[in-house]
């Protein structure tokens, strides 16, 4: 099995057998793929007379975009594996465990997560997720902190940063979030209702300006090894429990990357909920959503804090104000992020169900604009952005001025 | 020769002879080992009946600073080498060829600067070179553009910045500037008679605040591929030409950190010249060292901004005004950086020449006092540096008010 191919239902089943401890001898196993298509196949292999199943994620070597298909190097399954199994290391109930791999065969066998929903789908449908914010407040805190120069042997450090260049993935993100909004590119995909918005993104020097530093911070600043793509389609929930899949945009980057991710993706899911008219029930989905905004953000911070005053690598950090300065300057990396990560689910080539989904279509172009005015606001203030509270007021602003105005 | 072990003289000669287009079939070679034995052997083979010679630079694996010794891993013969051909690609008059290497036996065979003077040595003996300014601006601009996110390929530079992985080398910088000189460390190594200024040093909180950002940004940064250790020791020069050397320490960090050596190298010579009782000439000599600081960046300004006007790689990058900023923020770095070279220099492992060699303990101590003065204002004032005639003020101003102390 050392030659790449796409493995087969058959092969799947084969291999599924060889991992210690899961199915017994002789046990009746069947098998679906169930993934997307577009970048790996996903096996979902099952003990018809148990319930015990596992799941194998295999790449394939190219990506498909709408359409669009492109070579994408294998070795990002190998990424992906190793990212797993770190986040694992510091997260171990908020993260699949990997039970074998091939990175020749470019795939990762690992617990199956088939009772859990993905989050934004969870979302959509008006899901309550009371201890989310504490999961991935953790899930933030532990693996930014134990990847970073601040919770790991610095020299370390620089060699586990050497495994995760990662540039096919990242060229993705570069292009689609930090470049094509702001340019006539043919990757941009919007309506025509909304494409006053994209030409005012394309003419707008002061917000390409906030965009090029924080590409620039993108490209350069190697803080701790991100997940890379934290939206809630890469989140499972169930009520009670959380869990983080799909870390192949691993690289070492900056924090606010990953925590703008999740905070955007909530903020989506709150741009999609009708602006008027609510119901008191829609109007507690609504508050809700806002909410888990800072409550994200305050579980973040005191973990990290927490690590940070428990177990700091790094002498010079100790030094008094540093601890908040680096904190506040996540908070606005944060901030930034967040708004570009906004931005390009609107105007940019990959949408989200959550706004793309809405029947209506003046629903659905009034969301658009809301979810844009949120992003642009956060991309525009961001390095001003002092405290939550005042993460949140730009947020309030932006969503006032836009209510009024459509 | 493919295991590694130390060369011997007679091995040197035979590697020399193999070297294609440089010594006639059966020439009469003689080898000289010229290296200071702390982490490298240096073999200068010549022919002596021609005016032809090769200098072969083999790594030890191990470092010897101040009797210290310490495993040092060989890969940095692999690093110096790539750097090396990097920048002489890029700066192919100002960097030496390389004629020949072998990663195993951790050698590199090279163009001999037999010719030329360590620019320490000259800068201490006096000498006057009125071209270093224009070369080592074109050695900074041109090697720290072409290997940035602005001047290459962006998946490129992620997998070349891979291959400049030098934790080893690192760690000698993270700990040795960055870190003992503000602490109580077995490392420093300072005179009785400014035991008051060291011990300042370790109390100052607001600078451990600025040196920890700075060390942050050392740590990191993935910005352009740094020479590393860009002293005067690591740079030749004639009267009319420069040549740049030894850049084992190269890795993936802030362009400032490489600017900030040269000007800290610069100003380190400067503060060795006697402060008062000047001659004539004492007193130009001062003068052309301090205008030396301003030639070198605005060498290296004006050259970067052409090479961004025309070889731009980043369509972002273009936005009106990011150029200012970048260039901007390069130089605040730039404070920042050779204000705790300078400071290491007098407090910590390793000094330079130019003051522990002024034979008068009185003079010497001024000269001491001088640089920490310096240094300290520029870390000080590093955030805050708004052009280069600003940091000539922060620097003036030090020296006025130290010169009143004295």
């Amino acid at each position: 099995m050392s030659t790449y191919h796409p493995l087969s239902v058959q092969e799947a089943i084969e291999l599924a057998r060889t991992i210690p401890g899961h199915f017994s001898e002789g046990a009746d196993l069947s098998c679906r793929e169930i993934g997307d298509g577009n970048l790996n196949l996903v096996f979902h292999v099952t003990d018809t007379s148990s319930d015990k199943s596992i799941i194998i994620k295999q790449a394939v070597p190219y990506a498909k975009v709408v359409g669009e298909s492109w070579p994408l190097s294998l070795d990002r399954a190998r990424i992906e594996r190793q990212a797993l199994q770190i986040q694992h290391q510091y997260c171990p109930s908020l993260v699949p465990e990997v039970y074998a791999y091939c990175d020749e065969m470019a795939y990762t066998v690992m617990e199956d997560l088939s009772s859990y929903t993905i989050m934004r789908k969870g979302l959509i449908e008006g899901g309550v997720y009371p201890n989310f914010a504490e999961h991935i407040g953790e899930f933030i805190a532990n693996t930014l902190f134990y990847t970073s120069d601040l919770g790991m042997n610095q020299q370390e450090k620089k060699v586990l940063a050497g495994q995760f260049v990662n540039p096919d993935l990242c060229k993705i993100t570069e292009d689609l979030i930090f470049e094509d909004p702001y340019r006539d590119s043919p990757n941009n995909n919007y309506a025509e209702a909304i494409a006053d918005e994209a030409a005012a993104l394309r003419s707008d020097l002061p917000l390409h300006f906030e965009v090029a530093l924080l590409r620039d911070k993108f490209l350069t600043r190697s803080q701790a090894l991100l997940h890379g793509d934290l939206h809630t389609g890469s989140i499972f929930v169930t009520p009670e429990s959380t869990m983080v899949i799909d870390p192949e945009f691993a690289y070492y980057g900056p924090m606010g990357f990953d925590i703008g991710a999740v905070l955007a993706n909530l903020l989506l899911n709150y741009a999609a909920q009708p602006g008027w008219s609510k119901t008191e029930e829609l109007a507690q989905r609504e508050q809700r959503l806002l909410d888990m905004v800072p409550a994200v953000w305050n579980e973040f911070e005191s973990r990290f804090r927490a690590l940070w005053n428990r177990d700091l690598q790094d002498e010079m950090a100790r030094t008094p104000g540093y601890q908040d300065h680096y904190i506040s300057q996540i908070l606005k990396d944060t901030a930034g992020f967040a708004g570009c990560k906004m931005i390009r689910r609107i105007v940019g080539l990959s949408h989200v169900a959550d706004i793309d989904g809405i029947p209506d279509d003046a629903l659905r172009e009034a969301a658009q604009r809301k979810a844009l005015a949120i992003g642009k606001a956060l991309v525009r203030h961001n390095r001003s952005v002092s405290s939550i509270e005042h993460f949140m007021e730009v947020i309030t602003q932006a969503i006032n001025e836009i209510e009024v105005s459509i």
